[in-house]
């Protein structure tokens, strides 16, 4: 039970092509994104529409995986401070998990804003926001 | 880019030892839990202990990645709901996002309260609860 299979369910699709464009944290994005659903995975977004917000769990495929330690915020000043008690995209699986605000949904297609990941970035699973267990 | 390799950082060692005997979400449990964290990412929880809310990734090794839709809270009078419109574990890649109170680091055990998972239970990763990038 040492290592794991995980399979794209769909892919973000964003006007940010390279990684140095992408804000620092996804929630100070305002800018808008589209979540492609694969189409195996049609039937698990079924009822979706209830939610106003969603957690999006992603892969950041273009996120060193070696880096165990960081200067947050790329700031040479601050402590070099252990990646588990920061959000670098860097991290051994590098796993993003944005909030994100549900604004409609068109069949295999998931408008949302707040994801600032570069386009074509992997989703892996997404889930409703629930207050009482996410705040 | 169609399949990555993921691997635990460390794992949940907790009372509960059986899959029906783990509370239906994580934030309702008040039991606490421990995280021990693989010697190889020990690094990587240095300054951990400022911060008081962790987002915890896990990897929920016992189930079924197989279902698209399920009735939720497992009531049966429940309209079928594709799995991303819920928190069930059962979903293609079955990751859970638990928000959990950070009570003490040990060395490489992180104390922890807010996990329902079963003894054993793979962590993919760790980061700081940030209220204004996860409420």
């Amino acid at each position: 039970m040492n290592k794991f299979h995980i399979s794209p369910v769909g892919y973000v699709r964003s006007d940010i092509t390279a990684r140095e464009h992408a804000p620092r944290q996804g929630r100070d994005a305002s800018a808008e994104a589209r979540i492609e659903i694969l189409p195996q995975y049609i039937n698990a977004v079924d009822g979706i529409k209830q939610w106003s917000q969603l957690l999006v769990i992603c892969w950041l495929h273009l996120a060193d995986r070696d880096t165990l330690a960081v200067h947050p915020r790329g700031d040479a000043s601050a402590p070099l401070t252990g990646i588990f008690g920061t959000r670098s995209p860097a991290r051994p699986n590098p796993l993003a998990v944005y909030t994100a605000d549900l604004l409609s949904v068109e069949g295999n297609v998931l408008n949302v804003r707040g994801i600032d990941a570069v386009d074509g970035t992997p989703v892996l699973d997404i889930k409703p926001h629930i207050h009482r267990l996410d705040d």
